[in-house]
This record gives C-alpha cells, structure tokens and sequence, in this order.
C-alpha cells in the first residue's frame, strides 16, 4: 500500500510499504481522509516518537471504511472515525476496535476525520477528568486554537462562563462569537490579574511559563487541567496559594493512554459529543482538504500559522 | 469563662473572658475535653492566625455537652464532639450545628476530643477527594503521626497496599504493627527510588521538599494529596513528568473551609468513620490527658517531640 514517510532529512514522501498485519481485536480501515495535527510535526521532527507497539507511520485520526473486520464483530463496509496512535497518513490502518466511533450524523469523511482527536481530548479533560457544572468559570488558554474553539462550544452548550487568551484582536473576535465572555490578549494583559481567584477550570495548553498565574486565577475548590507544554515543562509551583484554595492540578496526554482507557474515552465522546455535532451544537472547521501526497505542504502550512481550523488529507 | 489567652511572650495562660455570643446556627459547647494538635503550636506563635469572623481562641476540635441550643433543633444536655475554628481552649465554646458530631459509641469525651480534626482530615482528604480503591498502593508521609497512624489503618481497612515514610526504626515498627507493608526511612532511604511509579495515591504533609520525588512516585493516574508543607512552599514541578502518569497534585486545608463544606465533611465522616471507630477497627491513641490550665506544658511537650498519640486537656 502507499503512505507517507519521513525521510532522513525529515521531508515527508508517498512510498510504498507492507499492508499492518490484524493483531486480536483489530480491525482494518480504508482510510479515506485524515485530520492533520500539530503533533504530527513533531513526531516528523523526531520529537514525538509513538508509543511502544504501534505504527511508525504518522497520524492520529482518520475516518474510511472497515476493509477487514479481523476477529471482532464488526462488518466490513461499515463507515468509521478512528482514533489512532499513529498509522493515518496510508491508505490502510490497523484500529483497535475500541477505537471506532461511528461518523457523526450529516459529517462527510473530512469532517469526521478531522474531529476525533480535538473532541476526545476536549471531552476527556473537561467532561470527564474536571467535570464542568452550570454556572462555574472556565479559563481556555489559546481559545481560537483547534482545543480552544471546540472547548468554548461546549462550554457554552453546558452553561459555563467561558474566558479566553489570544493573541490578538482578530483571534478573540473569533471566540466572541462562538461565545466567549471574557477575551484576554495574553500579549497585552496579564490574564491572573483579570481573573484572580475566580476559574473554576483551567484547560491549559501552556505549562511551566503559565502554572503560577494559573494557580492564582483559580478559584476556591478550582481544578486546572494542563494538555500542552508549549511554555516548558518545568515550573514553581506555589503550593501554599494552592492549598490556600484547596486547588487541584491534573496533566494528562491521550495519545500514551491503554486501550482499555482509550475505548472508555472513546465511548463517552460518542455518547456525549457527536449529538452535539450531529445538532450543530458545536462546529467544527476544516481549513482545507489537500491529498495524502502533499503531506509536507500541509505541515508547512500549520508550521508557517496560516491555518485557522483543521487540515485534512484525502487519500 | 475561663479561656487560655496567648500573652504577647506567647505564654498560655488562663483568663477570665466574655462568654462567646452565639450566631444563628450556632450552639453553645460546654467544653469537657479539647485536643491539642501542632496548628495550636503555630497560633500561639502567630503563625496561623484564624479565618475572619472566627475564635481568637485556641482550639480546633473538642468534646462536651450542648448547654444552649440557641435557634437551633438540637438538644440542651445533648453529648456532642465538635470541629472548630477555634475557641475550644475554654469553658464554653460556639459551634455552628453543621460541626457537630456524635460521641463515638464507646469513646469517652477525652477520646471524641481529640479524634475529630484527624478523622476529618483523614477522610475529606483520602476518602472524599482523592478516593481509595481495594488493591491500590498508597504512601503516606509520616506514618508514625497523629495522621499518618490514623491514616494507615483506614487504608488497611479499605484493602490498600500502604507505604510508609517515618524518621526511625521503632516509629517505622509501629507503622508496621497498625499493618503497613512498606517501610522506609526518610533518613537513610530514597523513598521516590524505592516506589517509583508505584503510588496510586499519596498523602503528603511536606510540600516542596518531596514535590518531585512525590511525582516520581506516582502511579499512572495516581492522585496526590498536600495537606502540610512542613519542607517548604514552593517547589519546582515537573509538568512533563506529571503529564507522562496523567497524575493529579490536589493542596487542601480544613480549617479555612466555609460552612456547608465543613457540614458535608463532618456527615461524610460521622457516616465512615465513626462505625469504624466504635467497631475498634480504627484505634486512636491518646498520649496524656492533663487540666485545660496546663496547655503551655502540654504546647511544650509536642514542641519537644515527646509525645506519640494526642494530648488531651480536660476543661
Ligand atoms: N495532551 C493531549 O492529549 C493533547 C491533545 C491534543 C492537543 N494537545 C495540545 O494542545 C495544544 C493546542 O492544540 P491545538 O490543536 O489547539 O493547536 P493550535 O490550533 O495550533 O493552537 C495553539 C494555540 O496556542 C495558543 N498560544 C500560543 N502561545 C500562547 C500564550 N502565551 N498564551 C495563550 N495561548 C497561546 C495560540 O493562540 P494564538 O494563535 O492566539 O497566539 C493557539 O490558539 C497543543 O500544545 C497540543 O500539543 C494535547
Ligand atoms: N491541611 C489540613 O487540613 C491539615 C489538618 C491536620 C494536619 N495537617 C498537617 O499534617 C501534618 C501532620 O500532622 P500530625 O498531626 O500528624 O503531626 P505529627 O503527629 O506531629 O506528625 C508529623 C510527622 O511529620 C513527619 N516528618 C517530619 N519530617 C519528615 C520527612 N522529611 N519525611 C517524612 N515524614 C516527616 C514526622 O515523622 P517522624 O516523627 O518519623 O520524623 C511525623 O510523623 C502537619 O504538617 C499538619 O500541619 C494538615
């Protein structure tokens, strides 16, 4: 079959490599489109390395059609979305059949693609881990990136306050309308002080640069989840002014997760998130849809910012 | 009343003072038995002053009889033990009714006195916020302690693996007599090298100083507890460690809390605790009992490490 590779000096090529093999409990899937993410690059940098046991091949969600059911219950020809640890940029994938979720209703394959992993970690961290109630404030770092605006949605779709960091005017214009209340231009603001004491929730993409205005912009009983490090790993962490708000602080990633943990995830998203698609409740946008063999110019693309919503590759 | 008052040489001292006014909600105490525990120490200190709106008095939790239910449904004569603010350093104390507990079946008022601040932090903190489930493996700091004694044979009850941390071989003993299964000595051992990625859950009383060795520690979606920062307030933390477990750092306090939090802990713990303690299951160890007018000789004691168990004055 055709896939992508990264090749030595790290350009990504359409070449020819084995078919996966089923391992018990697999299916395979004729991919037909695949979501493009930022962690996709680093893992073509080399900085990204997939976990133990799975494919080399590059990415993390796809939607197709089952090819080969294996030994579970599936039926070939059945439309599927994946999540994957790696394996999407190919004309076939292996897929733990816990990881199947059906296309949301009304979506083509680009869409349902591109919306696996930015749902599952959104629902994971926020529905699941820190539960978010009616009335209480969540901070979204980064509120016009993918997590950000699909996090807004559903923050609003729950009764939430939602606050917001961008970069810019344009950028939080863009969450205003998808309801964002508080808008905070982290290159002109400082949002702990906007926000002291008053974030119930935290979903943060920042890490070590932002942990100690994050603990002072939690409020009582808050709870911080942090999703991304794009400000360092390591940091001080206050933890007198944490225990002073008897605040908790979770970091987690999807991608390292056990079937078992990934199928449960999986489960609940379906359950609790592809109505709200289905319904129009949450939106989800595709920047645009290049083919499988122009896999590098697509990473140049998100490497380069200019790319507001998914990318996808058709295969 | 007599009350003890803190002279500005920070010597103890009983005094004649005004009877405490009682608020709506509130019933007056007359005080049979108070615990004294190390926050007392740093009061008298003026460490630790306490939260607005409360006691100047000493005190934070104590045994006695309901002398005027002011508008509340309890009953005068009614034998209660009680979590404070403050104030049970005295004859009379006033106690909102959502901190009232009953007497322990079995316990006499000495006993319920000085089993009420433990049992509550005990349990919000491993039963209520981070939850113990048969087959895990917790650590706790200090095992030998008021809390970590305590806290060893809940676990135990519940069917956990319990690790413990002490400062020498007879304290490490006596943590393995109330039946846990790993001892180490802080002083001679790495306690992060012995358990590494072993720790579902740890109860933590130093803070900074074992941030991150707790971490390492941590199990895969293991949840650690702060509830005492005896090494220190700020600690550096490594995000990308604690992203790699998807672990959980939650800081809480007791004493701070508002009312209903106070009310729904104090339920919870009647609910799970006290069965336990009235079964024998859970033995609490009072180390002396001496008169409510020896509290500057029983603040020296703790001071100077004398004392295994809890010390007791009796009003
Ligand atoms: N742990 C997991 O399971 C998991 C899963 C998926 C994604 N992630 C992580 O989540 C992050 C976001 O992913 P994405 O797909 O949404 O990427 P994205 O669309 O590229 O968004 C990145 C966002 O970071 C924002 N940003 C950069 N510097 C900032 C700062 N100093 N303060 C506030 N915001 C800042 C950008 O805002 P402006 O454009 O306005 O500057 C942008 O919205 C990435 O770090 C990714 O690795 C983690
Ligand atoms: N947040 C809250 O709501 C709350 C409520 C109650 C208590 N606390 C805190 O909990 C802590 C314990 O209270 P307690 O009543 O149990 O006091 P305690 O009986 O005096 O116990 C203190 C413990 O600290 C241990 N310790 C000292 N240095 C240590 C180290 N480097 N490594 C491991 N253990 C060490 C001691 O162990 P060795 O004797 O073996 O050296 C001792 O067991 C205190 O810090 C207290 O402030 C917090």
């Amino acid at each position: 079959m055709k896939a992508i590779q990264v090749q030595d000096d790290q350009q990504l090529v359409l070449a020819d490599v084995e078919r996966p093999e089923l391992k018990p409990g697999e299916v395979l899937v004729k991919v037909k489109a695949v979501g493009v993410n930022r962690a996709d690059l680093l893992q073509a940098a080399g900085h990204y390395p997939p976990p133990p046991g799975t494919s080399e091949v590059l990415g993390l969600e796809c939607a197709g059609v089952i090819e080969d059911a294996g030994d579970t219950d599936r039926e070939q020809g059945e439309k599927v979305a994946c999540l994957l640890a790696g394996g999407a940029y190919a004309e076939y994938v292996a897929v733990p059949q816990g990881q199947l979720m059906p296309i949301p209703e009304g979506y083509s394959f680009e869409e349902a693609a591109s919306v696996v992993e930015v749902a599952c970690t959104v629902w994971s961290n926020l529905g699941m881990l820190a539960g978010l109630e009616p009335g209480q404030t969540l901070l979204i770092h980064g509120g016009a990136g993918g997590i950000g605006t699909f996090a807004i949605q559903l923050a609003k779709h729950l009764g939430l306050t939602v606050a917001v960091t961008a970069g810019s005017k344009e950028k939080l214009q863009a969450c205003k309308e998808l309801g964002a209340d508080v808008l905070i231009n982290y290159k002109e603001e400082d949002f702990a002080e906007v926000l002291k004491n008053k974030c119930d929730r935290i979903l943060d993409i920042i890490g070590a640069k932002y942990l100690d205005q994050n603990v002072k912009a939690l409020a009582k009983d808050g709870h911080m989840v942090i999703i991304g490090m794009q400000g360092g790993v390591k940091g001080e962490l206050n933890i007198g002014r944490l225990l002073s708000k008897r605040g908790t602080i979770s970091a987690t990633a999807l991608r390292a997760r056990d079937l078992d943990d990934k199928a449960n995830i999986v489960r609940s998203t379906t359950e609790h998130i592809w109505p709200l698609l289905a319904k129009g409740v949450i939106r989800h946008h595709i920047h645009q849809t290049l083919p499988l063999e122009q896999a590098q110019r697509a990473h140049q693309m998100l490497q380069d910012g200019e790319v507001t919503g998914k990318l996808v590759l058709s295969v």
